[in-house]
């Protein structure tokens, strides 16, 4: 008899199929679900191959649309990123891939999820975290947390053995020395050799972009236009073309990005579990998005709103790397980051060179940027007389701190705001 | 008789020559100080003009390694951004100039000290800040802002005008249409034609920096290795070239960052007087600086104490662009970002190339990176069925919350965490 | 002929009185506005001053219905505080008055608004800043910073001088030895005898709060009922008194509040101006709704969404003591805080007693709170197997980082994470 | 033959001596450690009742003194609060506590140690993120996650009967319907009839202070004196007896506070552990310091300083909460504040009287606070005109904002900042 059904988020890949496999041997009924969130694959072959290995009923999803939609789009209004350098590719895709499989499980009737990430990882937060926010009963099957499972799967020989036994094909190709992880947003590389954080990376290693080295030597110079913070079009200045849905804007930006090698970086990351790991990630529609959105929001949005806004984006990026997407707090910050964006509107002109992206202008209908107020040639409506108050006055703090230190003259120059007694 | 004794920051142009004229003109005895903080100058030609035009006393004062040491260091340290964007060059050279003109002030007896900063910009806010905070019984005098001076120089053309008629010596060349300022850090462009953010910025602009497109077709190697949180030693890799001390060492990257294009920004920023303005910046070491500094950090810093100090890097950008280095808050955080800095240690491989920098890889004697721990091939001391209960005690808030909600089926993907009774 | 028309801001008493009439001597035609906030005062009295002065009109304004439920709901929904202890009972009057004023002069064509704020103080730049926000091209005449006007009415002595002068009715009783500002949410009193920081305030100050020591012997028991965040029912649990509307709630909570002595604070504050100032502040109603609000708030609100919260309550509070209501950083503010408040929904018991509120119990629809899974008693829907791991993976930090330290036996509990070079 | 040795956190109490008993049949060997932190025990009868167990070594050890000095001050150098309320009398005591125990288990060679704190709290985590902090390599036996014990001791008759077969001695008195943890900071209370956040708690409840009803019916007035923010002296005004070490300080305050009600609070809070619960705390003496520190902090403070601080603060209170004491990050921000309280010196005056402290007046060497640059009545060092200057550039966002607006004049006083297009 059956222990029940198990909805397992399956790539086609060696480790998942003997998961399938070994969920069967375990006494599940398993349902595959492949989701398409714009990776290089051969859908119908995973299909296929599901089948012949027992899975009850076999899903393929395209999720690439609500991907870019839902969950790449609030991202890019927050310009989401995590420790400075990391756009978030990765931990963007995981809510939106687990909000499918959570559905499918609920719509099945299955009380089980599973998936084949490692337990050292923060895909399996970003999962599960998903999975209990959505389907709060839900039982959630680990396998490379369970002892059973990764003792008897020790390395990648154990995996071949098993498949070779179990009648699942094995790969002829050898593998890559590191693993990878892609989709529409970006491809990430990581293990294996790249675990030495000291060695480079090699350089054939990347599959979305072409190597700065090699991209052609002549820009591209795009024009993006925002509504509300999000991209309504992009135009290629010179060749006219445009596209205008979001699916489409973003795989021209990464079409153009990966030709001239945009958004390649190599990083050491804190890991939500508490470890640092080297990532090295290449985003490079994402890395244009990032600029651009920058330069239409400081250009149209108030100075100290971003302000506050820029501390909520810096929140809203952890909360995305730990796994949160689906959290009052973030659904929370997601609200009032919509909020600040409502005048986020206009197109910035920008060239895309040789792995780099060079803003080149901006205009918008609802700049708060007033030519006549800030010219060196007009006065405008701005009365010099009064920065005199403001600065004075912006001195009255550390004035009458200094005075009271009453500071001898041979050391007018020494620094010791803090403890006035130093002087 | 005279009013009283000026030190006049002079730079040898048209409107600060005019200032010195206009001052004695007013019964001021000016003494002219110029700082050498790595601009492109003819010093001993404006030492000999503001000779000429009546100055008491001229001072020149090589600046440029306590420019490095004191201010540009704490500044990497604190991976100072303004905006996500502006790397601060003008505004950190701003209270060095300031201090040195406020030793010459007490040093010779002078009661007042003046500039030539416009009433718009924040440059007027950095000197004078700094100027109250070292010598608070100081008088400032800011022609820019007193109505009988820029009533009178409503123009370029009145100011040649005075110049001619007082033997001021008339620039024979034109006038770049925009201003610039210059310094070790960095050159910005602004006003001018530059004002209509729409409009691209000319390409021949760029006077530190070379084209991207004309750099070379092959990158530059350099190891960078820092201590305590500020680079000891920059190492051309391949031509085994090294430089040691600061001012070497951050001239040595502006030429590699110079020869290939690297640290060009086209930006629209929000100034502490309340107005947008529309900035060129080229800042080609300090960008190279920025990126290996942000990498040697990550990966010898704790997480949690790097979120913090990243937090603080925010509000000391802020205090830097608005004028307040010599205040009680900025000398606070300085103190508390070198504290985070100790064990920021180590080395750095990175390269650059048409615009751009690419970290390679690093090494360091203080790293807190556990390659065992993080190994995919490796358990070691690290037990994944822990990582079970960590998430399940992270999902307890939201599932407890869901649960509560009790939420339907059909809607089971719906948001709506924030108002239970949504669903 | 008329310099044109000014909406003068209007006490009746003795200051604004003379302004009044210094007003008209400059030239102006002046009509006075005096907008009744819940202060003691004789409004028919004051009217008739005002015509009798040379008003060309007289407006008095009841303001209180929406003093309530526009500025000190939104303020109890953000449990603003200014520096950890003042709830801002001026402050938020301002924008309030400020708001009218400015609604009479677009309406009687004025192209000036006056008021008789200080040069030192906060109140002037809140009054001036929600001005220039809904009436851009309005000018203001502050006769306290017009040298004119403030080297003539050098001491109280001037101002009678002038009011004997000029038929102004001058007050009998002789002026307290301190300056105070009264208002529905609470009465300030500082200046005089109080700027001396270290001396006690007298016992016969304060007019809102009796003393604790004079308060009855046995407590008030209140229920207060919160709907999104604001109070629509306050009931005396023996009594069986309630009331509904924000006036009359509010009204009530300072009736027994001051029969308890509650809100009375005594601090040194740090005005925007940048200087230090004594202020003692009795606040009855909004200290009894600061506990109640925060109370519900942390009953209701996800643990999460309250910290994001609790630092945009700490923003509001800064804008709104520095004049910032009417802004755009202030308005998103207040959007995102309503927002939070969406589910803050119950009941909070609280007793009333010599001074002191304490909360007695709450409970809700919306509770977040669930007595099952927190009971000791019962083992509920979690697992406690889960913290094991939840604990081990939150120190994988501290215990790689103490493992690479080797820490030697002796040291052991010798501090030094950071500088792993210590040890 | 012993599976080790364990050193025990040990009470006296039923549960702890019922772990006492199974660990030894579990086959450790066990140590037992009791500290004295100030809670009212009889520690000699604990120690025979340890001995008696079977304890292979007894450890009573009275840390009172390193409690106040080294964990008490620092948190009121911090004005540590959690959630606005709680003053972390619990939180504070845990990492002083289980750093002896580390100490112990060093030193008599333990690989092992055990407390007895539930699976659903708090201390749980702060006990153990201290052990696996100075101790890495520890091994935790914590019985109430262990499925083997808590299986086996459901409630507390099972515990009861457990102790009757093994001879433990059975508590006489019939314990207390709800949980407390006492030390000399705090006492709290928690579960049992508590846990119905409704139901209010019964008066005979609290053991550390006087109910503000019965307290004396006139105040105490105490000085206290601050150095680099910590509390140096403290004197009764009337009386004139003083204290000055940090364990007569506090245990002086104490005194005072429980005599008069200070410092009970009933609140709901949120665990580490994602739960909400309710608590009821006494803490007499330090909420007193909590009043007093806060005010010679900001007499003494500049204005940002303290802003950065208080931010730090609430960190730290939040570390300090979760257990994280002995971490990077809290070291760090530990280091920072303390640097913050350098010049936090002086006498602060103040009234405690039915529950409730009131700051009278406060005197300082290093105050910041200027007399004659505030005075209403002197012009000082201050030029009011200044003022205007610093207004209307402090306007400057929201007039340009608002002109660029146009707004029409039927909508003058309509909100609609962030939105442009509204009006």
């Amino acid at each position: 008899m059956s222990k029940g059904t198990v909805v397992l988020a399956y790539s086609g890949g060696l480790d998942t199929s003997c998961i399938l496999v070994w969920l069967k041997e375990e006494g599940y009924d398993v349902i595959t679900y492949l989701a398409n969130i714009g990776q290089e694959e051969d859908f119908d072959a995973a299909k296929k191959k599901a089948e012949s290995l027992g899975a009850k009923k076999v899903f393929i999803e395209d999720l690439r649309a609500e991907f870019v939609e839902e969950f790449i789009w609030p991202s890019v209004q927050a310009n989401a990123v995590y420790e400075d350098r990391y756009l978030l590719g990765t931990s963007v895709a995981r809510p939106c891939i687990a909000r499918r499989q959570i559905q499918i499980a609920r719509q099945e009737g299955a009380q089980y999820v599973s998936h084949g990430a490692t337990g050292k990882g923060n895909d399996q937060i970003r999962f599960e975290l998903t999975c209990y926010a959505l389907y709060p009963e839900v039982k959630i099957i680990a396998p490379w947390r369970i002892p059973e499972f990764y003792n008897r799967f020790v390395g990648r020989k154990d995996l071949m053995e098993y498949a070779e036994k179990h009648g699942i094909p094995v790969p002829v190709t050898p593998k890559a020395p590191w693993s990878m992880d892609a989709n529409l947003m970006h491809i990430s590389y990581e293990s294996g050799i790249l675990e030495n954080p000291k060695s480079h990376a090699p350089a054939d290693l990347y599959l979305m972009t072409k190597s700065p080295e090699d991209a052609p030597n002549s820009p591209d110079v795009l024009e993006i236009e925002f509504k509300k913070g999000v991209p309504i079009k992009v135009t290629h200045v010179k060749e006219g073309k445009s596209k205008d849905t979001p699916l489409d804007i973003f795989s021209y930006l990464n079409e153009i990005g990966g030709r001239h090698g945009v958004g390649r970086i190599d990083i050491v990351e804190n890991r939500f579990i508490g470890m640092k790991s080297r990532g090295i990630y290449e985003t490079p529609g994402g890395t244009i998005l990032y600029h651009a959105h920058l330069d239409i929001e400081t250009f149209t949005m108030d100075r100290e709103v971003r302000r506050i806004k820029q501390g909520l984006g810096v929140k809203f990026a952890e909360m995305l790397y730990n796994g949160f997407w689906y959290s009052p707090e973030c659904e929370f910050v997601r609200h009032c980051i919509d909020k600040s964006q409502e005048s986020v509107e206009g197109k910035v002109q920008l060239s895309v060179f040789k792995g780099q992206v060079y803003i080149l202008g901006r205009e918008s209908p609802k700049s708060l940027y007033n030519e006549e107020l800030v010219s060196m040639d007009v006065q405008g409506d701005y009365d010099p007389c009064d920065a005199s108050g403001f600065i004075k006055i912006n001195a009255v703090r550390s004035v009458s701190l200094r005075s009271k230190l009453n500071c001898p003259k041979k050391f007018y120059f020494q620094e010791g705001f803090l403890s006035i007694n130093h002087i």
